[in-house]
């Protein structure tokens, strides 16, 4: 399993290419954002619960750990590529690969499945937290200065339209309401 | 809960001061070594569970998620400062401070003393996996060419003598190979 | 004494928080800052002799170049950990071992002392130095495209209430007015 | 062609993922990379030339211009990534599709390929002088400190079986000599 | 030749002081500016030929891979320097000298000597390639929410006033258009 | 005098290049080293008064704080360079034309004087403080892993040799010893 947790380490070392591209200095990495991922989806989990909705926090919480490891052997293989490689069967092939090693390999790899499909309730809990994640992140590059990056607000709009938006309506319009100020708090 | 999520952001913005103080260039940041320690945790609780033992792996991943989110407020406050700072307490009331616009702040304060006086099965184990993440960490910058991390080593010991060494002495005896060797892999 | 040279270098390696915080890319270090803040006190001091008033520049200036070193060891505390970290008692207390080795430790904490306390001219002077050098750094910032530092131009209120404001008013008059415009000179 | 132009610039942003993995800290980008490239082989054919081969350095110094240019749309996929992706086959059609509005796309795409496939004399040589440019860039990643970097100079062995070792005998064989002695000069 | 290959890495070590003396974070190096000078040239000249202009283009791509290189020795002296340092006739002697082990030494020093004193149309070429290179970089910085950079504007009337302006007026003028938006694309 | 201090401003902006040239990695800033050699002539100086030698500390650490402010204007010109840069020369202007706004720039300037020329006792503390900092600086350097600075070590003969090692023979002899075993402390 240490070589498994060695490689792991590649995602603290690669910096989102998302940000790269546009030219944020010193983004980010993937680490960065996963961790923030993960937590997200934690509390947003435990607050459906709380709030009635059948929702399997730990499960989820699993599924924002594994979602981008990945990226340690395919890297964050950027949109402008994606005409060129198909970045999800690649990524499908890596995570399998990857979690060989893991204790659990075939379950894991099930999880995964959950949010690359968002075939339960709680892949697309992850899959809604991944873009909240990198809008607030986008915000805060933004009230520290940066620009360029009105396009990955485009992803607002999925928030909009996801089950979950009812639930969590504060946060995504909280979210918009700072970025139209450019200022958090 | 929008702030709480922007104020865990700061995880991200800080290095780890352990690193910068030994002059590791650019080293990880706070959310980095919380990301892969979620992670460890995961996998070395699932493990254990295959094997018998009777421990909560959910509850051990959200130890592991929490253990360092008082250093958003509070930093990561180095070695030299302990002696005139008392981290401890300061972290305490940091953490539930914090805490108080998440979904269940006492439940989830109660986690994080778990860790801290590692008082239970699982806040030990993310101790043990806090410790074996910050070797993995210093095996990857001594083999990148980083020296003078001699005495982070020390910390081998405490592996050495837990409860857990047992079950992943392959893990720890590989590390320390690893180590004699400077090498990855 | 070269165990306090070594320990000094500390300053070079920590970044100032105020700004990692804020999401400025690759800020100053402490040192970076303490240097300027010194040559200000410098200039300053010896403008105020100059004009007659009784202040002791060279005392100023060692004044200046004692006022951060106790971040050398209890690192740059940022504002939101002030809530749980007793910064000031810390600080004095590094302050006094880091000393120890020094040629005149009692001399120097005493100099030390009254910037903390400004309890003299020369201690207030390197008080109003370290501000204002820390709002050229934000105009610096800002002109280069940084944003989200709104909050440090309070600290324009105690340059202009100080009883140093009727000898610099050019320059703080003038700092604000760069402000305004977003632009150096 | 502003376009193109300004998509050149990813080249500058993006690391160079060797690098980056083996954990050097801030290494160099594409373009970087590139840069070298292209003034070794300048200078390499023109030396050829003057001892009477029969080769186009224009030619070569164009391909060696071109070679990584497809890198602006894909990044710099890593070796780990290969097995998972058809870097090859999604570099032809970037390289094709980011040469549509330039002068000469045909005629680019053409030379990119002499390169890609090393089916001329000019096109083997951009090869040798990537490869070269590669080592000389790991001894000087090593002559500064790093270390993990072995595995990069099983590419010395390409030098050696070139076509045009016997020409360069003095640099491979000089560059080895340096890497022994970990030191430049 | 090894030498001269060890010491053109200076290029990427060294970061172009015009962004830097303005606070822009990470800027690039020497070798990321002439690397996209030299595709530039190599794109314009071959659209002068294209369009029956009697251009040489190979040669203008080699005076666009030379034409910085001195900086390798004497680094990119800023602005603000010039008044106190003869760069011009530093940089004539240090590319002599740094020739030397070349292949061509006299004649690529002409061939930098026509980019320096613009005697040909190809060193002319590199010099408008130069600006707009310059230009199109500081596009970016800006549409990144770098701010400050206005004085590298000027530059625009050199291009208007180019010989070269009448056939890449779409290239300068869309350019500035970007500018007036502060946008890419 | 804003102004003034503002462009002081680049002494936190520019790194050191005699580190840059030897690819360490994001090293000091000007301002870094200027601070610490003020600090360093401050104690020393202090400590010789202390043992009797005639010196004016208070003049020393002025002197100190000016010895490297020409870099504002003209950076700092590495060793290759000085073969094709009057560098003594281009900083004596700066310097002189720099200090202009200042409250004394007369006096200013004859004090920087004293350190370039080394005519004064306190002038030749500076100079010995300048070079025991970059030593200090380059054994911090080596402890963290950087390799390829053996060339700066020559300059310990020159605080061998010089008139103030007799009273910091500890110091020096000190630093030596933790250079062998290529440890601080």
């Amino acid at each position: 399993m240490l070589g498994l947790f060695i490689e792991l380490g590649n995602l603290k070392k690669l910096k989102r290419t998302g940000w790269v591209l546009r030219g944020v200095p010193n983004p980010e990495s993937i680490a960065d954002h996963s961790f923030r991922v993960a937590l997200i989806t934690f509390f947003l989990a435990d607050e459906l619960k709380k709030r009635g909705v059948e929702i399997n926090p730990d499960k989820a919480v699993r599924i924002a750990l594994l979602h981008d490891i990945g990226e340690a052997r395919i890297t964050d293989i950027p949109q402008p590529a994606l005409k060129y490689v198909d970045k999800s069967e690649a990524e499908r092939k890596a995570v399998e690969d990857l979690l060989k090693t893991s204790p659990l390999p075939e379950e894991y790899y099930q999880l995964w499945l959950e949010y690359e499909e968002g075939s339960t309730l709680e892949g697309r809990l992850v899959r809604f937290a991944d873009k909240l994640e990198m809008l607030i992140q986008a915000l805060e590059y933004e009230s520290a200065g940066a620009s360029g990056l009105d396009e990955f607000w485009n992803v607002l709009e999925n928030l909009r339209s996801s089950e979950f938006y009812g639930h969590f309506k504060d946060i995504v319009d909280g979210l918009e309401d700072m970025r139209k100020q450019k200022r958090l708090l």
